[in-house]
């Protein structure tokens, strides 16, 4: 079994490497949709969606150039941050990085990532696929400009979504979470854990150098 | 302004260094009280004391030798896992870890951390100290007799208390969590950003490199 992670996001890539799991990146150029998809989908199903495209773009991929001979799973993951039914998404320069904070300030909001595996069974050109996601609620302390101005100055809220990285500096803008915290980081390693035992993988057992593949 | 940690604990000097907050690593030998206080004693108290006494001890310490010219704040923190009324310390041995993994399979329990500050005044032989604690719930999902052999197998329940370590494979065994993830790291950092504040340290301006002391 192999395991492919569609994902460039340094942090994913960096969570699976910390944690010992053998796996490849491969990343295929994929159509997002975002916040103009919110009067018609949920957040949840836009981050699921949005995730699979991803897993199966890469699959795709995968398979005009080759028919793998052992089983092949991909992973594929979007994070979004939602607040009072709209999408923050990552910050187009240290102004917007500066409304996003001030909105997200003595605030709850969340952070939902959908997931989505891709199979490839062992000398097969067909996919199967599930999917789910995990909603994690971050609650800010109450920000003064000051504190947004430091924590801008960073350049650390550029590349993430809703303009903060809680595994940085924003470790002191967050008062408190209920959920899984990798699930803020970028990638629900619980639910990956489920999904992983639904093809066959135990996680745990690949991560303590154990035959779970 | 000089701050010293009184811990040598990896995982608060890592949290510290990797968030650029200057510091000094200095660690008395102390007494610590445990799970024998706990008829008299909450376990917020404990960790509280613990915490102080490793501040304190530190404190004694340095004053024997010298009187230092600047302001100096001593940190000291004392982490306690605890289920139903009782503590989990670090396992004596595998077995223990074994025993205490499944205590907290599939249930919630609490991670609580104390934290003492203790101020020397530059040009001072007097000490004042401040003290505070923060409280993280933690959910285990149901684990596996193989999960715990595998778990267990990789050593790292150790040398921590409950027997796991949330910010290694233990990931694996945390279904969701409610407070500050930090604290069950073993140190809570938001709440000793809201103690520094009180004596006149923003951390958050400290550690993105502003003048914060």
């Amino acid at each position: 079994m192999k395991i492919i992670l569609a994902s460039a996001s340094p942090r994913r890539n960096e969570m699976l490497r910390q944690l010992n799991i053998p796996y490849e990146k491969m990343v295929a150029s994929t159509e997002e949709i975002g916040e103009e998809a919110i009067e018609i989908h949920t957040v949840e199903d836009i981050a699921m969606k949005n995730a699979l495209a991803k897993a199966q773009g890469t699959a795709d991929q995968l398979l005009e150039t080759m028919v793998p001979d052992e089983d092949a799973i991909i992973i594929g993951a979007d994070t979004i941050v939602t607040y009072d039914n709209g999408i923050l998404g990552k910050p187009v320069d240290d102004d917007d990085a500066r409304r996003m904070l001030e909105i997200l300030s003595g605030k709850t909001h969340e952070v939902i990532t959908g997931i989505a595996l891709v199979k490839i069974p062992a000398g097969s050109k067909s996919t199967r696929f599930i999917i789910g996601y995990d909603t994690t609620k971050v609650t800010f302390r109450k920000l003064s400009q000051v504190d947004i101005d430091n924590y801008v100055s960073t350049g650390e809220p550029t590349d993430k979504a809703g303009a903060y990285g809680i595994q940085g500096f924003g470790v002191f803008l967050v008062d408190r979470i209920e959920g899984d915290y990798p699930n803020v980081v970028g990638l629900p390693l619980i639910k990956l854990f489920y999904l992983m035992k639904q093809v066959g993988v135990d996680l745990l057992a690949v991560s303590t150098g154990k035959n779970g593949l």
